[in-house]
């Protein structure tokens, strides 16, 4: 079989990367020749793991169609998510656990999707399905994404599947899964040593929705405060993001991890944010608006705004 | 939990009437309420499958969201494939082994999707995943449906999965799946009761490719003289056909199920027709075009002809 790589979506979370090495893992034991990429560079909190887990980052690529006829996904689906020439390669294997949009393949492929907090607790099972050991170090990155995706187990995208994995892989590991994924958690937040272009890009993703692009990034805090103090810094390279990418609208959710409170800075076309108004029954004061334990872009900003565009 | 109802494909075959059966029976025993259902009635190799096991033909609908707010679909996911008022439900769960087209959602869903030959193959993994025991019956439907889908393991869409599950599934419902197999195939062959315009409906799957509508139909036979001896009075209802549903292209795949040659008839507009020339690298001759050794819609009509297009 022809080698195949094994990567994320761009600006990739802890879940992109390590589900990509925790894939790759798993089919090497299974036959096909794969290699864990990633379409960016660790962010802060995906460093820390790696490092916690002695664990080298996967090499960064910009095409794949120049190394490889086929490829598999994690932790995505939708096209514009996924490397630049997604076009010109075949997708053979989706792990993923996201909404399928804009996802057409000409064959038959392997895909598995579950409505679970993280790709890696998919993963979790799947190595449980084919009776594969999952070594320490993978065990210790897998959880890590759990925790992250899940922030703690605290997120609405939790789940029963995500306890357990959780429970079982910091045993493998050998970690206290809370004091850990404390200190992981904030060695994310470490927001004063990024500028604000870096920190709008830094978890970001674009979505379709009936024809305009909807762009939905995301900072994690432990001190709100601060990042809102930046606001007016925010809005001029957001409005220059609007500007550069034709973006209908752009919202940038700052979530307080130990509460679980986010706020929206809220950008674009006037009848983008009177979407954004209507998904949330909320008026923008001064393009903010407060969302209370609204902590996942996937389950609480996606769908409502999906369905007000 | 509200109540789902699972189902196949339109115009539905064997594997899209019992991978319904046995999809609903493993759901029951996780714990949601589930209903299997179908979108038309048993054809005769269904219908014989059916009385061989002794189990009743599932309730048929033609609609959805008047009895459910979810579903769950087997066998396929293209829209234009599935109950006419799929728009109005949502899919909770696809297990499938097609290409996926067209089909969006907008929250997270369980997706199960294997390059097999038959969606009751995966299913069999499931039930060994869950360890959930398969009952004899269900196990001789899922037993039918493989060898329905496959042809009896000659199609190009088989797997070493395909033969595995079939040897399993038969020792559990304990018949000889030679001998069986070829008695239920030669049961789906009996063309002569039945109108063309039946025929061209029997097996028959629409596909969108490149904003066009092309319909592949298709008709297992062991005696393919006595089918192109209808040639006029085929052309005849699927001009109509055309003409009624705007096709593009209409295909009618005529299959030898004793040797796994073909026979295509090949109506609709001149660039349609073109494509298929086109992908098949033949030259139509009054409508009609060998295809030796080509038995799978799937894996042998639809990506060269969606590449044509």
């Amino acid at each position: 079989m022809a080698k195949e790589l094994v990567f994320g979506h761009q600006n990739p979370d802890t879940d992109a990367i390590v589900a990509a090495i925790s894939y790759a893992y798993l089919q090497k034991q299974l036959g096909p020749d794969v290699e864990a990429v990633a379409l960016g560079d660790p962010n802060e909190e995906t460093a820390y793991v790696l490092k916690h887990f002695e664990t080298e980052a996967p090499r960064v690529i910009k095409t794949a169609a120049n190394e490889v006829k086929q490829v598999m996904l994690v932790d995505h689906n939708e096209p514009q998510q996924s490397v630049s020439d997604i076009a010109d390669v075949e997708v053979s294997h989706v792990v993923d656990h996201h909404r399928i949009n804009n996802f057409n393949t000409a064959n038959p492929l392997f895909y598995r999707a579950e409505p679970v907090g993280c790709t890696s607790t998919i993963l979790w099972e799947m190595y449980d399905e084919h009776e594969i050991a999952i070594p320490t170090k993978i065990a210790g990155l897998m959880l890590s994404a759990i925790i992250s995706d899940t922030l703690l187990l605290k997120s609405p995208t939790t789940t029963e599947k995500d306890r357990q994995a959780v429970v079982a892989l910091a045993k493998i590991a050998g970690v206290d899964y809370q004091s850990y994924g404390l200190d992981m958690l904030k060695a994310g937040t470490n927001l004063d040593s990024k500028t604000e272009a870096e920190l709008i890009d830094m978890d970001a993703k674009s979505f379709e929705m009936n024809g305009k692009s909807v762009r939905i990034a995301q900072v994690n805090t432990v001190d709100l405060d601060s990042v809102l103090q930046r606001k007016a810094a925010f809005e001029k390279v957001i409005n220059q993001e609007i500007a550069d990418k034709n973006y209908d609208l752009f919202v940038l959710i700052m979530t307080n991890i130990l509460n679980s409170d986010s706020e929206g800075l809220v950008l674009g076309s006037a009848s983008g944010q009177a979407n954004f108004e209507k998904a949330f029954d909320k008026k923008l004061v001064d393009n903010l608006v407060a969302l209370p334990g609204v902590v996942s872009r996937k389950k609480q900003i996606v769908p409502p705004l999906t369905a007000a565009y």
